[in-house]
């Protein structure tokens, strides 16, 4: 995506494939900034503090993780620690679990001597497999919003979003923001409400990127979507996942439930954007999603405050419109993914 | 109510009656700080700097403001433009418009030498109304409660609250949060779920005033609403009112429907606690409640970003399982809201 006009993606290698580069989000949106990660260590640590964020994001970044670590440590002792450290610092994406295990039975067979090798082409390929299914969400979901609201006269596509699911949170393009990027490149009027999404704003994200690809927005704070919703100011919300179960139910960024419930009652449609690596078939109950609970420092400054901090919410598929994935726009029930899986939506 | 073991109250009268003190609610939960008004202006500005805030508390410190400008400007034109200025502060809480208007109806047949001693015993009497229907509220509120939730086997009763309605919102004890101190006082064991309310974080005052009288309490993020109600961590939800239709519709601090919503679904019943004087008899459509929209700056402090800060938002009064008033607890209908009006719930 472009940054003041020049291309960026959120990842790319360092040349001769030393190393990593990615954008440091914590300094965002103060400082455009990147950062080079040489080891494990520092790509373990970059995802727990939240360097690089956002699920498709951290999954490729995850099977860089392994590649570096697998350049000191091959031999399998090496590929279960590295597995185990990167799959335990961000417990809810399953987009992680899934990059990580990717990489593992990729390099297992193979001599220890060209698993570091081949764990880095594999994660190359991965980048470009994200960015691949990036775009096609944007031309699904952009596809998806045109027929939905075939007739705007000029006046622009009011959509409601939540956290960061744009290029950011990918290697490009994005989730929930890819259809929207679509769109406005193709000429049509979008306006997109950011909300703030507290504790971390990475609503901050979301209007930084937005803003330097030139696409219009305001800034809201999470407690703003009901009266929004209510007052005709959105035609749909539009957000990621971090993991879709087997049922069509949606967990992502603490807050997004509140949303869908809103959107609901205000018969606004809700739509989720994820690719397919988001879904956990194993997993039908809602209630047995992991959710991350995070420091109270992101909260509140103040020790002495008592804080609970989950970093996610599970949305029941009931409230979720459609599911827009890379292989096409579905219903969140358990006959609409299954449709995904054969790669037949 | 207590701090550290001492009784305060939000709003008191200097020695002599020279002036108002009130404490200053923008230093806290930083600093613990009175401030001193002692004209018009300095009511005015501090109603919308929010240096005072919440429904009740700004009406009487309005009460007190008609008074201090009528010793300047006694006659018909004095009295006409301090109603305009204080009613113009904040548009939204209807509280602000009945003390005003009561002053105003009450000094206004007095000569004008005789106006601002009326108006300054009227203002002490409705303080002191403030507070009787404050206790009268937390009364109501906690047989309701122990009605509602019989048998605690000791675990405590779990209160989701919103923004601050406790007793720095009102000259004492508060509205949501009185039936949660006269439990604690009665020795029922309730621990409160605090939401930060952004973007003015009025949950911190919330915290900070349960803190300090011992009452235990959480904080989370305003998104973490669903999550909580959704995983049986409430039991019910508890906010006050800055204005209340004919109908049972209950306008609050922004982010109150988002509550209400999830509430509502997860089975979790919503009680609205305010003052008669909350209640708007001549309004019957949730949409025409003015909603006042707030400077950008308590958004971000970057004045790039374009923003949009409404303050309030409507909850209908179908989310709304009960009103607890000082004349006691009634359905939100316009049936139950009529038993008021005669003073008989």
């Amino acid at each position: 995506m472009k940054v003041d006009g020049v291309s960026f993606r959120s990842l790319a290698e360092s040349a001769g494939g030393r190393s990593l580069v990615v954008v440091d989000q914590t300094r965002l949106p103060t400082a455009f900034e990147r950062v080079e990660l040489a080891s494990l260590e520092a790509v373990a640590g970059a995802i727990s503090r939240m360097v690089v964020r956002g699920a498709p994001l951290i999954g490729v970044t995850a099977a860089y993780g392994v590649a570096l670590a697998l350049r000191s440590h091959p031999d399998d002792a090496g590929l279960d620690a590295a597995t185990r450290t990167l799959v335990g610092t961000r417990p809810t994406a399953v987009n992680l679990r899934w990059a990580v295990e990717r990489v593992r039975r990729a390099v297992a067979p193979l001599p220890a001597s060209e698993r570091a090798g081949a764990a880095w082409a594999l994660a190359g390929q991965m980048a470009e497999e994200d960015v691949a299914a990036c775009q096609a969400i944007g031309r699904h979901g952009a596809a998806l919003l045109r027929e939905r609201f075939p007739d705007r006269e000029g006046r622009p596509l009011q959509v409601l979003t939540h956290c960061n699911a744009g290029w950011l949170a990918t290697v490009d393009w994005g989730t929930a923001l890819a259809p929207v990027y679509r769109l406005h490149d193709d000429g049509v009027p979008v306006h997109v409400w950011v909300s703030e999404t507290r504790p971390r704003n990475q609503g901050l994200l979301t209007a930084w990127e937005l803003g330097r690809h030139g696409v219009p927005f305001t800034l809201v704070v999470d407690n703003a979507a009901a009266h929004l919703l209510g007052t005709g100011r959105v035609d749909c919300c539009l957000v990621g996942a971090d993991r879709i179960t087997g049922q069509g139910d949606v967990c992502n960024k603490i807050g997004t439930a509140l949303k869908a419930r809103a959107s609901c009652a205000a018969g606004v449609p809700f739509f989720v954007a994820a690719p397919c690596s988001t879904i956990d078939w194993q997993l039908a109950d809602p209630d047995a999603v992991p959710i991350e609970e995070r420091a109270s420092a992101e909260v509140t400054a103040d020790p002495s405050l008592p804080v609970f901090n989950p970093g996610f919410d599970v949305t029941p598929a009931e409230l979720v419109d459609r599911l827009v994935t890379e292989r096409g726009v579905v219903a969140a029930t358990a006959a609409g993914l299954a449709g995904l899986r054969e790669g037949r939506p």
